[in-house]
């Protein structure tokens, strides 16, 4: 993306945090769904097509499929049947720029894997484990608490050798506001008994892993490995309660976590990301995301952004796409990050707050660099797909 | 209001959310005291006026009366004398360009009727029911916790006829940190014989309702009678405290009434207009207000409706004024609005990110479309003035 | 500083929060640690001179040396050791255009003291006083709990006749979620016993008070002075939890503070300055400050400040740099101050919203009169330097 009437190009980007996206055709209200963070259709007289993301979307994919920009979704959806979801869905993780993905693996559905979503975009693709999927798998086949809690040490040590980082959604489970240290063997022992005991008894409630006791052990496991640790703050779709959410909330956990040298990364953050920045700013160890944040604000992204960048060192900041579902999200997502940046920056330029060089700089660490410095960059993919 | 260069006449205005107009004339001390939320006098050597309120009261109503704008208060005051109360309230309502007035009834004071109020302006109304207000008023007569009780339920019911939509205060009261369900009713009756009580023996104290059990009880009778329910969230005069408003408090309650299918409307918000617009983005029966916010934020008018307008989906959001005592606050209330939603937009067309059919069809949405949708047209109001 | 395209003069400036400046030379780690809140150097691979404060010290400072704005850090850290420590104090602090300094001299380390201040930069200086660390000299050499209450009550008394104001940092020590009330004889001599003790047996984490009742005790003798009472809300120093910083934490405090006439200035605040201008908004004895959060937000201070000017009353909002330890930080704080309110208000003027006298008088109320209303135009200054 070009700064207003020069030729910059757009910087690269590394997404460090991003999912599959769906593999076989959407019908309009499948598609719809993945516009927004709700768990129900729009109300009635309404639709999720008008909102920001809504927006973003008709504005910078149509014309990737051959198509004015705003048409409407209807024209919109029409054009993505007639090419096909393989065809679109190629066509759009190519047109968004994305060399590199980190690719949260933890969700349910029919989606793409690292690999598939890499071949299909022409980059690269690296595995985040998401914590309590991996718990939960292992409790899907342990029959005792200690072979449970034996397999789950030796799966987080497999996982690290692979994967680029663990991820935490504890922020769903319970809410940040965790003790912050590791639990204690006796009262970890005795959490885990009672989860696979409701689970063994049938309890839905049971199937995912929600105890704080539980969850704080997968956060330390993940600690022990080094990796950094991606933790969701801020808002998600209504099964977390968003006050519950907030980044500050974990800055007791940030304390305990300092001397380890594990790296924390807060993805999204919003409403809360001026605190994610904070923390960022004020410990050497943690990282702010601009990710999911961006997508959902359209028109707005650039203002989030400013946001983030009032207090976040410039070395601290990661973008990603969150995206999920489908291929238009990372379209979406590339593009308000790369027009957040550039128009803000030049902004700041042009009224000699910052220098042009710097600007460049910033934009190359924020696209990319940090990620790379956080992450490292990386080997194969460990991927089934 | 139309586009910098355009012609674009501004959509008609639903007031979902207003109060009366005081009836009286007012000296330039009454005057001021209505520009603030504050229950005194302004500090030492400050004045009301210097506020963005009374920037914007002073930049569009001197006109209206014959005046240039920003002309000092003393002389717009003096003019207002001249002319009348009556004249300057007739004047300045059909000036506001507001056609419809949901105006909630429950505040103190020699205030306009909702009928009275849509005559001086050329409009129609109807009456918004303050759930305290009416707790009180009944408590007033009942001489038995039972009668009470009993005479609440059918006050409810019998006001749900012809009301346009509940309201509660009991941010004010409590806080919105309030148990999510109806109360049972062991402990409703013992809260209610507690209130009345406390009442008959002269406590001052318990004119108002402030128990958390009534106030839940009030709550959940409003939303069996599937009228919409207000319910006032952010900031406010100093009897509240504005950490205990922030509307992500009520998400428990969200949740309850989720499957009884009553819609919540978020009053205000500010400053947690974004948790609030989060709400409203993923419950559906969940919509968020931009009224008292604009207001009383006069030049940034423009960036707090942006700041609602990131999550919250744009079939969810509604214009009003919470106009109170002075009919200045309508017109500031309709021209911020307009003024905020037009300038907002159309940037976003000109930057690309929205078309401009759908910025027009977004402003009807707000200004109108989404408050006739919610509130149905209604009848006649109910109006003893 | 002027409009665009204008020739108003910059109007004086009174910066009633500040700290002194070190006296002697910086190496390169030393400057770069006084441009961040965090207590650690850097992540590996980052600076802390990429930030919106490092980018602020590049722009404005290199030319009062004569480099060019925006020169590499090394060239500018070169440059002030060529000059010499002094000379770049005085050259930058004659630059700032401050003519008045309130210095909180509570901070440890070899820096100027209020009247060396001054005369480096050719204006007045009064001092703060900060409460605990007031309480931590007297408890240095009390022998009994008696002696050290009796001697704390006379120490903040003979401190109300010199000083400006005085200062708490409880957010710091405890977080702002106290009682508000202050404490009774009985619970107040347990802790000072406590404390004191603690400390006797060699504790070092007795070294500061921090005990809730100790604190509220000293904000209490404060109130009692009538002088206004400074304190720290929102960001600082990875010590504090910034979830607890929340001025809103304080609203039974300043409740309880009300009928004694003591006037409270709310520190920061950032990013809850929404909140602390509510609070200026609702109580008459309420003020809000805009110092370290323009600081170290840098190209976005002007952002950060309309965010303030939405609800504070414009004679309750106050300047200051809240500089420490670089002479550099009272040039960014006053260039990003005035620079701030300029645009913005120009902006506003632009649009119709202001007119152009009105800002102008804004400008004067914010940069310093409202801070010479509040503080008085005070005498000699007790400096011991």
């Amino acid at each position: 993306m070009a700064a207003p009437g020069a030729a910059r190009p757009a910087p690269p980007l590394v997404d460090h945090h991003c999912h599959g996206v769906v593999r076989g055709e959407l019908d309009a209200a499948a598609f719809e769904a993945y516009l927004t963070e709700s768990d129900a259709p729009a109300a009635p007289g309404t639709s999720y097509f008008d909102t920001q993301l809504g927006f973003a979307v008709r504005r910078w994919c149509p014309p990737l499929l051959g198509l004015p920009p705003h048409c409407p979704p209807e024209r919109y959806l029409a054009r993505r049947r007639e090419l096909g979801a393989a065809e679109v869905t190629r066509r759009l993780l190519r047109a968004a720029g994305i060399t590199e993905f980190l690719v949260d693996t933890g969700l349910p559905g029919d989606l793409t894997g690292p690999r598939e979503l890499a071949e299909a975009a022409g980059g690269t693709a690296r595995e985040i484990v998401r914590l309590e999927h991996l718990a939960e798998r292992i409790a899907d086949t342990s029959r005792t608490t200690d072979s449970f809690l034996a397999s789950l040490d030796g799966a987080v040590r497999e996982a690290a050798r692979t994967a680029a980082a663990f991820k935490s959604v504890a922020a769903y489970r319970h809410g940040l506001d965790l003790a912050p240290t590791p639990p204690a063997p006796a009262p970890l022992r005795a959490a885990a008994d009672r989860w696979l005991t409701a689970r063994a008894t049938g309890d839905p409630g049971a199937a995912r892993v929600a105890d704080p006791v539980l969850l704080r052990h997968l956060l330390w496991a993940a600690v022990r490995t080094a990796l950094p640790l991606q933790l969701h703050t801020g808002f998600g779709d209504p099964d977390l309660r968003l006050d519950r959410c907030d980044p500050l909330l974990l800055t007791d956990f940030v304390r305990a976590v300092r001397p380890t040298g594990c790296r924390l990364v807060l993805l999204h953050g919003y409403p809360y990301h001026r605190g994610a920045a904070y923390l960022a700013a004020v410990f050497p160890h943690v990282y702010a995301d601009v990710g999911l944040a961006l997508t959902h604000t359209g028109a707005r992204a650039g203002a989030v952004l400013a946001e983030v960048l009032e207090l976040a060192p410039f070395g601290k900041v990661l973008f990603s796409t969150d995206a999920h579902g489908l291929p238009e999200l990372y379209v979406v997502g590339a593009r308000l990050f790369l027009e957040a940046l550039d128009t803000t920056s030049a902004r700041w330029v042009r009224d000699g707050a910052w220098c042009a060089a710097d600007a460049e700089r910033v934009a190359a660490l924020v696209a990319a660099d940090n990620a790379r410095r956080v992450y490292g960059r990386g080997g194969t993919v460990a991927d089934g797909t």
